[in-house]
């Protein structure tokens, strides 16, 4: 089953070789003589191979295809003695540290090939697994991410089962088919100047995530059906939209599409009612119909229509799983919103619609947040959590208002939508 | 397009399981806490998540599959900037590293799916990233491999493509079935009691090496249509065949089929003309009809039916191109050969056929080898170069003598089969 074999229309082959322009340019901004690392499944080879071209175009040195394949991850959890599944070689660290001092270039292509392949299995062994990698790729994710000194980009390409999951109706093919076709339209290849409508784009994020971040919020007010949520920023919080650089002031995408403005919450001061807009993933777990009230920063209670229990274990994960690490603005002109689909992928998800973020804070959204300790940020209420998982909270009937330190009070978002300033395109 | 989800005969899936337990067990005999390392392209996916179970099964610490597409290493030589092409990150070496101090156990799963894919390429391109993946490997090939410090490996797996040149008048689908079934019985694992036969196939080989190392062989004499050739072996010369032992006494068996026994010549000593039996790919081009004439170790003459063009450069390749590297025994008893097929693959057909190859020698088969220097290399006639091709050299109409040190003359192989002790099983 290779979609790329087989009798295609053809505009399509046109829009996937300029989604991969647009990753290997905008996203990655690969530079001559830079290493590149591709990680992704095996069920995307022929994809790949159309990217790692453009890659070796721009100028890579040499790119490391990892191709990952989820029958192998599954086997490893049920045959494998319990007491090597965290165990990862040494040559896995080897190689995160030559991508961070190398300043390398990161793609991670998600769309799963088997969705649920982990669903079954003991989630024990499966944390244990997926701890073990964390570990091992502990100081890319520390020092490479978290301080930019890679470029990285996460972008998706379809898979028959993942896009059955949104278009349930169709057959494998034909699903596959029209998720590739919404992923053109949301990621903006299928227009022929693609690479200056991102450029507008991503100004357009800049811009608003700097107006945001010099208004001086103190409380993001949410108001919709069975919504009244009021979070509190700290003073040293900024927001985030677009692209980010390197030290060395090399810009790139980490995500492909993205349309929020997003920023780090002092979650102490998360207070009120919120209702889950959209359905989504907890551990493989599909949550719908969601409810929270939030008291002094914790949930203090919630139901849900569907995934209860899933996401009640996910909330005792550890101590800051049931408080606030995010809080991101999106508006109805995101062509996600407009496509009026569920991606059941948060890459896509969290695009489409204000959200919150139960777990981790990102300190590169509070001033100096680097090179902030533990304890700092502690005290500036930047949640400290080993989880992190979106919850949308937004629609055509929801306002945001922000309350700023001198007391005025601007509307942000009304109905869904971006208003004032930061409506202007 | 793959194999293990269609629809298969019965015994399909048993053989197929029987010969993942024979590469895990007797191929790589993985010890318990062992890391185990995978290397085959992405065509493979399948069967190679039923061996990872069987690897598992048997106690590896972490298996890890290290899958090539061969689209992709196509594009690096087509798209990449000539100055990179002998670029490998240094994660590279650092996992061959850990590989050999581990003492590691390493397979290596055969079978193209796309056997020309670098044939119409600049070969100077192709050249310089196979000389960089080898630098990058080359501890573990003279470590692990040299002087078995890992357990090693290396098999086939069926391909349509590859099926195809075995079988051109059958179709994708049937040929790749029709080549699994070959590889099933020239393995044994169309046999219920596979591994047993495989224990006394290897102490047959270890049999017939360990007869044909004490009898003091000065020369062997191959004689046949088109064949006198006469190649004199160091009184240093060990054959070797069947399983291998590392250091420490664990047993692998570097071959899956094997059906060889082989040994170092002293290359300064080969005279006389040989007609390959067979014909066998140099560098991606297949030499048929080769008649070769030796002068005092060297080539002086040859002609090819086709071919003749790679063969000469092959020849040219470096000094100990045209010189011999490898003599090896073989009987027609082998399935391979029984087969009647020409599998267009050296792995199979050099166990159809006795054979020599022209290139670089290897030092295991001289008492004390691994620790000869180069310099004493050369006055035993053990030749270096850094290539090496085996060619056929024995048929039905083929004999082989060996003349001792104290003057008797052996019959070793008579029309091609094992005489006398050797041909007990």
């Amino acid at each position: 089953m290779d979609l790329l074999n087989r009798e295609l229309p053809a505009y399509f082959t046109t829009y996937m070789r300029r989604y991969a322009q647009l990753i290997a340019s905008h996203g990655l901004n690969v530079r001559p003589g830079q290493l590149v690392q591709v990680s992704t499944e095996v069920y995307h080879r022929s994809f790949i191979a159309l990217l790692v071209e453009e890659l070796y175009l721009r100028g890579a040195k040499y790119v490391h295809v990892d191709f990952a394949d989820p029958a192998i991850s599954r086997t490893r959890i049920l045959r494998s003695n319990a007491e090597y599944l965290g165990d990862t070689p040494a040559f896995f660290s080897d190689k995160y540290h030559e991508l961070v001092e190398s300043g390398a270039a990161n793609l991670k292509v998600l769309g799963p090939e088997k969705p649920d392949h982990l669903v079954d299995l003991d989630p024990h062994a499966v944390n244990t697994v997926r701890k073990g990698a964390y570990r091992a790729a502990k100081h890319f994710y520390t020092e490479g991410i978290e301080k930019s000194k890679v470029h990285w980009c996460v972008v998706a390409a379809a898979t028959p089962a993942w896009a059955q999951r949104i278009f349930p109706t169709l057959g494998e093919q034909d699903a596959e088919l029209r998720l590739w076709e919404q992923i053109f339209k949301i990621c903006r290849v299928d227009h022929d100047d693609f690479m200056a409508r991102w450029e507008a784009h991503n100004d357009l994020l800049h811009r608003r995530a700097s107006a945001l971040s010099s208004l001086g919020i103190e409380e993001l007010h949410f108001q919709g059906p069975g919504t009244d949520l009021r979070v509190g920023l700290s003073s040293k919080a900024i927001f985030k939209g677009g692209s980010d650089s390197t030290p060395t002031g090399d810009r790139f995408e980490p995500n492909i599409p993205t349309e929020e403005c997003f920023t780090t919450p002092d979650w102490r001061r998360t207070n009120g009612t919120v209702a889950a807009t959209r359905p989504f993933y907890v551990n493989g777990t599909l949550v719908k119909g969601l409810l929270i009230t939030f008291k002094n920063g914790e949930i203090s209670h919630f139901s849900c229509d569907e995934g209860e229990a899933a996401f009640k274990t996910y909330t005792e994960s550890d101590e800051g799983s049931k408080r606030l690490g995010e809080v991101a603005l999106v508006g109805t002109d995101s062509p996600i919103f407009m496509s009026g689909l569920v991606f059941q992928e948060i890459l896509y998800d969290e695009n489409a619609a204000c959200h919150i973020a139960l777990g981790s804070a990102y300190r590169g959204c509070l001033k100096n947040g680097a090179s902030l300790s533990d304890e700092e940020c502690r005290e500036l209420g930047c949640n400290i959590s080993s989880v992190h998982t979106d919850i949308m909270i937004s629609s055509e009937e929801v306002d945001v208002d922000a309350r700023l330190l001198n007391g005025e009070r601007v509307r942000l978002i009304e109905r869904g939508a971006w208003v004032g300033s930061f409506s202007v395109k």
